[in-house]
């Protein structure tokens, strides 16, 4: 049935990023939508952002494009120049390779809720702005490391 | 600038389709959002129905998964089964190689509004479900064939 059922879609919570981060991603979840209706070419995730929650650490993607239009409430986009305010219907596009990496956050106190659509490339490399951590992501297999290439081992 | 400013997004109308089946795409129009962000790996454009339009006419799609949400109104997904009410929120999911066509007609007296994704495969066909065509599509070039691949020379 194309038609997704979304009270079915399992709402995915948790991170996978190592502590500290992964505490910072409290109020944030989501549901895999394509991978729900059985696409394997990019994911499209509807994620829901309570009060005062991040949508990930600022980061950029170097091989996959992404995609987002906010759904319900308002949120604000972090990139390399501040802030830029989003509501409802508004969109925006974050080519893969580009640096000016970015995020949103719920400063309000309603809910905040967004489509977001990227590519799922075989090999991935997601650089965190703010933070001395990559992730490599191969076949599935997520891999911290400092930025300079070395195993991760904590913030510095 | 990732906003994307909706406003200064050109507004695509008209068919690609040959006759008599452009004409039956009166009161379609769409905006590609992603195209305007700079995206090149996959298409996600704002499809606008007016009163009584259709998204297209009811194909599947050989190589590239697909993905509506929907943003505004209520309209109708039609598929072999029948058709499914959708409304705002309400997604679907079409993987590729599927063969169960789809399209969407608003049968209300209001704007429908959807955001519609799709990868950008390289070579694609696609075959429309109720009419002896399909349109193989090759580095941005398209070309109409009958289903027994002689070149298109109108309805049978």
């Amino acid at each position: 049935m194309p038609k997704l059922d979304l009270t079915k879609v399992p709402v995915k919570t948790g991170s996978i990023y190592p502590e500290p981060y992964a505490s910072q991603m409290t109020g944030r979840s989501s549901l895999r939508l394509a991978d729900a209706g059985g696409l394997t070419q990019f994911g499209a995730n509807l994620v829901i952002l309570a009060p005062g929650a991040k949508s990930s650490l600022r980061h950029w993607h170097l091989h996959e494009d992404e995609f987002v239009m906010i759904t319900k409430g308002a949120c604000t986009l972090v990139q390399d120049a501040g802030e830029t305010p989003m509501t409802v219907g508004d969109c925006a596009a974050f080519p893969a390779g580009s640096t000016d990496g970015h995020h949103f956050i719920n400063h309000t106190d309603a809910e905040v809720r967004f489509l977001v659509v990227g590519t799922k490339a075989r090999h991935e490399v997601a650089t965190y702005s703010d933070i001395d951590m990559v992730v490599r992501l191969d076949a599935g297999t997520a891999r911290f490391t400092h930025k300079d290439g070395t195993d991760w081992s904590g913030p510095k």
